[in-house]
């Protein structure tokens, strides 16, 4: 009798065990959220009998929102209908920042933790997921400046497998301060966006690699010694910070993606672009070597007037050699990004010199909801 | 004058901004955690001027330990020295449980959150990155059973992509219930265990499977429905759920991957394996395709004598074929894993049949910690 009972009845045992682990409170009913209806609304919810108050925080709203307690503990707001799109967004417990534990999409990033929610849109947006050929994407380990070993993830178009001998024009792609390098591929959707865009012959069948920023917090990861706490500063120290990123994209990153990988090795199947503290980057790294990249997307952020002419005066010095040199200076940025105002003064730079740009003025913020619609708009023209 | 402040200190800004949509508090000093020291004790902090309370829960420990609150609201504590491994942890701030906001390292699940501390060995662990030969990891997409789109992380030792005529076997390997396909990479770090015994020569080359283990869950979230609420149970529908999975497993993933990858395409270059609901599926996988796989690894979990008896009588029946047809039945579980003693039924059903086998008892619970290890003793048995 004693053996009666089934496997699975011991792995319920086993779920319990683990939610005592790790959940608050530790046992309860199992909660649904996000819970996104057909209009675009969503409901959220989170388990929490004892707490006080739970509030919704999340970028599909300027204010967070405070949330319900119902049957069993469980807080509840109905919000919307909302944009289709993804966002992210946390709850506030009693004043404490947490993730949605019944969601498993995150937002990875160094210093906040956020949860994704996905509002399909009636028709699929073009970061959906939908029935076409799938490229992949690959965790890759290089052997990386000053030393230490490097991370990459890579996309692979649809086909890349099957073709073995077509090569691939390359485009090295940036995210954020406090991001990772998985932050393109988890939040940013790189892989999906381009296998539509490919699919509906927008795009050009492409390789996308998206390396770590924050060339210091690596050394002091893998070499000891204080990770920076200042992730960002504007004297020559960030100066050098930013340029240390170019030199490991440039003089490590690129060989090692030209030695694994089946790509085109010139200057014109080569782009770069970066959001945020990765545009600054993005600006830099090509400014820098000219002759390495002719395709540059710069997301939300910019250059000053002063490092213009003080680091890179042959810009605008030699603007036909400068437009000659590069197929595409993309700039974008959101009518309510805090930099909204410092980009408008560098795309006036490039009008008043006549360095050939294109831009981007979208509504919204700072967000990765505006990153996608960039990459989406830029993919398209790349390599052609 | 208006242009003269540089870059970074905007992006400094943009931080900041980011910081206010995430963080709690929104705004405030650095903090690093954890800080692993010399000795292998370990330092965690979290950042809460207003909480009354917070506590430290990790699976180094028995109880979660109080933490005290310090200069500037950042509250800590000092623990260990903790024998080096990789544990998952997280805080109770007010009762409130939530990962580190300072530690990007996370457990991929579906209904908790937990961080990650990586605790160095004096000299590397099997799972330590060293400087070897890395491996790639892949995220693949595959067409599923019913309709669905499946995902499924791939590794590939080093030297797959340059040895374009070599084949290699091809191990399956599952992860718990509640885990996601990420789990065996992110927190199993099986492409580490795997660069390292193929360095040592300890390991064949093999490329390694990870799926995804639910697919009531898949087919719930991309064709509607309520997402399974109960994710495991011991009745007929749970035997429908193990089996559905096991017909994913070998009527599209394996089909997928011998298209797509250099892969032996045979029995005894085929093993199967998996963790805890993961060891269930692997057990009722194999034993109902006996034909499939040749290598048995079932980590914390069994069958009990009423399904060996009633669904997989030949195991028993006809040892002298089961004996032939299995290069390897192995079978582990931790002796203060609450699954001990029924897989010791499991094991004294195995012995009294003389049905070849090994097996290992550890010490320790149902973990990752454990495991890590299985996989790493495993590995090493694996088509030779």
């Amino acid at each position: 009798m004693k053996y009666k009972h089934k496997t699975m009845l011991t792995v319920l045992a086993l779920f319990l065990s683990m939610v005592t682990l790790f959940a608050q409170p530790p046992r309860g009913p199992f909660v649904r959220s996000p819970e996104v209806h057909s209009d675009h609304s969503v409901t959220f919810r989170y388990l929490a009998p004892d707490a006080k108050e739970v509030k919704l925080s999340g970028q599909f709203q300027k204010e967070p929102v405070m949330m319900t307690k119902g049957d069993q503990g469980i807080w509840s707001v109905k919000v919307g209908p909302v944009k289709p799109d993804i966002y992210p967004y946390s709850f506030q417990v009693d004043g404490v920042n947490v993730m949605d534990p019944a969601n498993v999409a995150f937002f990875p990033n160094e210093r906040f933790k956020g949860s994704l929610v996905d509002i399909p849109g009636d028709t699929p947006l073009i970061h959906t997921m939908q029935d076409v050929p799938h490229g992949t994407i690959t965790y890759e380990y290089y052997q990386a400046s000053k030393g230490t070993t490097g991370k990459l993830v890579v996309y692979t178009p649809p086909g890349y497998d099957y073709n073995s001998s077509t090569k691939y024009p390359v485009f090295y792609l940036i995210s954020g301060t406090t991001d990772t390098e998985e932050d393109w591929f988890k939040v940013g959707k790189t892989n999906n966006i381009l296998d539509n865009l490919i699919a509906q012959q927008k795009a050009r069948p492409m390789i996308i690699v998206m390396p770590y920023g924050n060339i210091d917090a690596r050394v002091a990861e893998q070499k000891g010694g204080q990770k920076p706490n200042d992730p960002v500063r504007g004297d020559a120290e960030g100066d050098r910070r930013q340029d240390d990123f170019g030199d490991d994209l440039v003089n490590f990153v690129i060989p090692y993606i030209d030695a694994n990988y089946r790509t085109i090795k010139n200057k014109d199947s080569r782009a770069i672009g970066g959001f945020s503290r990765g545009g600054g980057q993005t600006l830099r790294t090509a400014f820098g070597h000219m002759d390495t990249f002719s395709w540059i997307c710069c997301y939300s952020a910019y250059l000053t007037t002063e490092v213009m002419e003080k680091t890179y005066p042959f810009i605008a010095g030699n603007v036909a050699k400068t437009n000659k040199d590069l197929k595409l200076l993309w700039v974008s940025v959101g009518d309510e990004d805090f930099l909204y105002k410092e980009t408008m003064v560098f795309l006036d730079y490039l009008k008043l010199h006549k360095v050939n740009h294109k831009s981007l003025i979208s509504g919204g913020g700072h967000t990765w909801m505006n990153t996608k619609l960039y990459l989406s708009e830029t993919a398209q023209m790349l390599f052609k």
